[in-house]
C-alpha cells in the first residue's frame, strides 16, 4: 500500500464513506430554509432508530460540539448543585467524565474496575446503590482507552431495581451504532455520542438522546448552569426542527448535519434498523481480534465478554519497541493510537474497526491493517 | 437566475468558497497525526493576524460549537459569581449575550441604546462605569439583528480611561474580518466570533482570542463553572498545536479546520494582512446600502456611521408585504432573512454580504441579489 495518505484506522475520528465527505462540502444553505429544515427533520428521526426509543417525549439533540460537550449537557441540565452522581469507570474517558461532572457538584463518587481492563463489579455497584441514594449514574459503554465494553443492560436492570429514580446516563461515544443500546427499553434517561466514530461523520457534533423524564429534570433546574450546553433553551429548537419547521438558538453546523443525514441512512440501510449494522461490527471485531490473538498478541480487556466491537486494544508484545511498531504500521499506510490511561499509555495501542472500513465497502481495508501490523511485527524481529 | 439553488445572502451562514467546501471533503486524519497538527498551527497563527495581536501571551482558541458557545467561554471563565457585567445592547444579539452571562452571575446590567437601529450613548457608558466597578464589559461590535455597527475603538479608550481593571469583551461574530479590530492596540481582553460569517467557513466552530491578563484571570478561577469550555483546559492543547505538536482534550473538527486554514489564506492574501479584506467589505457594503437608498429604502441602522459593513438591515417599505418581498426575491434565487428583534421582526428584512460573494471572485452576485430586491419590489407595486 502506497503511504501517500494514512488510513485513519483509530478509534475517531475514522475514515468516512466517500457519500459522507460529499455531503460535507454541500454548498451554503440557511439554517432555517426549506432546503435545510428537512434534512435536519430527517436526521432527527433517524436518531430516534439509532438510539431504539419510539416515545414521543423523548428527544434527540443535536449540537455543535464534542463528545465531551456531552458530559457537560449532563452536569448543567440533570444535576442541582447538591446532588450526587455514581461514575462507573473503566479508564481515562470515565474518569474524565467524573471530572466534567465535579465542576457541578461536589458530589461525585467513583467505583473503579479492579484492573486496567477489568469490567466493573457489579456487586460493587449494587451495594453503593443501596448504601446512598445518587441523582444519577454514569455508564461509559465503551471507554476508548481501555477497550472494555460495560454491560449497560445488567446495570440498568440493577439501578431500576435498586434505585428506580436514579437517571441513567450512558456515554456512548465510542458505542453508539456499534454497540447494542435500547434506549427505552433499558430505561436510559440520557445518551450521549459524538459524530466521528461509528456515526461516521467528521467530528464537530455533539448528539444525544434524552428522556422524558431526563427532559423535566432539566426543565425544572431551579438556576441555569450553562447557556449554549442548556437543554431547556435547545428543546422547542430540536421540537420545531423535527416537526418540520426551523427555529433558531444557535447557528447548527449545516454541512456536517447533511453529512449525518448521509451517514444515517447508510447505518440504516438494512430493514431502517441499526440491528444489522451493529452485528456486522460485532463479526468484523471478532474476525480481528482472533487474528490478533492468532499471532499471539494479547489484548487489554481481560476478557472477549468485555472487548468492545468498535476498536481492538492491544498490549505491545514483550521486547517490541512500541514507537517503531506504530511508526512501522504507518509507514505502510494505516494511522493507529497510542495508549492514553495513566502509567499503562506507553504499553499498549489502539485499532478503531468502525464504519466503512470496519462494514462497509472498503472493509478490506480492516484485513490490510492487519497484515500491515503483523509484518511490522515481523520486521522488527518479533516471534509469536 | 435559476431558482435550482438559492445563493445564500443572509448575515451567516455566507456563501463559501469552493476551495472552503472542497477543503471540507478533506478525507480523514486522526487529530494529532503530523498530517493535521500543521494545518491546525497555520489556523492559530494566522488568526493572530485577524485579530491584529502580536504578544505571544495572548492565545487563539478554535473550539467546535458556535458563536453562541463564546458566551459561555466569557462567562465561564472572566466572570466568578460575585462579580458584575456592564452589556452594551443594540439588539437581540446582545441582550442575548447578558442572557448568557446571567447564568454565571446575577449582577449583569445593561445599556440598550436609545431606540432600535441607534448606537450607545457613550455619555451613559462613561456614568455607569463610573459609578460602579464592572469586572467586564461586553461590546456586540455588530449586533446582526440591528445592524448597528459599535465604536469598540472608542468604548474601549473609555474603559481604559476611567475603568482600567475591566476586562474588555466583544462579540465580532458578524464583525470578525468585515470591520476593523485591533486586540492589542484597543486592549481588547477577549474576542469571540464564529466560523459561518466573514471567516468564510460552515458552521461549526467558535473562535476566540484571549488576553494574556484574560487568561490570568481564567486560570485563577475559583471553582470552574464549565468543562468543555474552559479555557484553562484548552490552554495547553491551543499551546501546543500552534507550536507544532499534536495534544487531546477533546477532538478538534478536522475537517472545519482544513477549511478554515484555506479561508484564512484567502482572507489574508493581501500584503499577509486582514487589511484589504476589511476594507473590500466597507466599499462593498457602501456600494450596496447606496443602491438600497438610491431606491428610497431606508435603513434601520440611525445614520451611516453606526451602519455595519457585513449586512444591511433595512425597514420594509409601506405597503409592501414583507413576506411577499422575501418570497420573491427567494423565486429569484436570493435566500435573504427576516427580522429578529421583538415587535420590530416583521417590519424589517436583512441581506449578508460577507465573504465570497461580497469581496470575493462571486462579487457580482451581490449585484444580482440588489436586482432581484428591486425588481421583486417593483413586481410587487412598489414605487420610490
Amino acid at each position: 500500500m502506497s503511504s501517500a495518505r494514512k488510513l485513519t484506522f483509530i478509534p475517531g475520528p475514522i475514515e468516512f464513506s466517500d457519500a459522507v465527505l460529499s455531503a460535507m462540502s454541500t454548498p451554503s444553505q440557511a439554517h432555517t430554509s426549506p432546503e435545510f429544515v428537512p434534512v435536519f427533520q430527517q436526521v432527527l428521526k433517524d436518531l430516534r432508530k439509532v438510539f431504539k426509543s419510539t416515545d414521543s417525549k423523548s428527544q434527540a439533540f443535536v449540537l455543535n460540539g464534542s463528545g465531551t460537550l456531552g458530559w457537560d449537557i449532563a452536569g448543567a441540565n440533570l444535576l442541582n448543585a447538591n446532588e450526587s452522581a455514581l461514575v462507573l469507570s473503566t479508564g481515562f474517558f470515565s474518569d474524565s467524565f467524573a471530572d466534567a461532572l465535579k465542576v457541578y457538584t461536589d458530589d461525585v463518587d467513583i467505583i473503579e474496575a479492579d484492573s486496567f481492563g477489568a469490567s466493573i463489579d457489579l456487586k460493587k455497584v449494587e451495594s453503593a446503590l443501596s448504601n446512598k441514594k445518587y441523582n444519577l449514574i454514569t455508564i461509559t459503554q465503551t471507554d476508548t482507552s481501555s477497550g472494555v465494553l460495560t454491560d449497560v443492560k445488567s446495570i440498568s436492570s440493577l439501578v431500576k431495581k435498586i434505585s428506580p429514580d436514579t437517571l441513567i446516563v450512558v456515554d456512548g461515544v465510542c458505542a453508539t451504532a456499534c454497540e447494542p443500546l435500547e434506549f427505552d427499553l433499558w430505561g436510559i434517561d440520557y445518551a450521549l455520542t459524538a459524530s466521528q466514530k461509528a456515526i461516521g461523520v467528521p467530528s464537530g457534533l455533539s448528539i444525544s438522546f434524552v428522556s422524558s423524564r431526563a427532559l423535566d429534570k432539566a426543565l425544572s433546574k431551579e438556576k441555569p448552569t450553562a447557556y449554549f450546553a442548556s437543554l431547556k433553551r435547545w428543546l422547542p429548537i430540536m421540537k420545531a426542527y423535527e416537526s418540520g419547521s426551523g427555529a433558531y438558538f444557535a447557528t447548527p453546523a449545516v454541512q456536517l448535519i447533511h453529512a449525518l443525514n448521509v451517514s444515517l441512512k447508510e447505518l440504516l440501510a438494512v430493514n431502517d434498523s441499526i440491528d444489522a449494522r451493529i452485528e456486522a461490527h460485532k463479526v468484523a471485531s471478532d474476525s480481528f481480534k482472533d487474528k490478533i490473538e492468532s499471532i499471539g498478541l494479547n489484548l487489554v480487556p481481560q476478557s472477549r465478554d468485555v472487548a468492545a466491537h468498535g476498536l481492538s486494544v492491544i498490549w505491545f508484545p514483550e521486547g517490541v519497541d512500541g514507537g517503531k511498531l506504530l511508526g512501522g504500521i504507518r509507514e505502510k499506510g494505516f494511522q493507529l493510537a497510542t495508549g492514553i490511561y495513566k502509567d499503562y499509555k506507553t504499553k499498549y495501542f489502539r485499532v478503531g474497526h468502525m464504519g466503512v472500513t470496519a462494514v462497509g465497502e472498503r472493509k478490506a481495508e480492516l484485513d490490510q491493517c492487519f497484515e500491515a501490523i503483523k509484518d511490522t511485527l515481523i520486521e522488527l524481529g518479533y516471534k509469536k
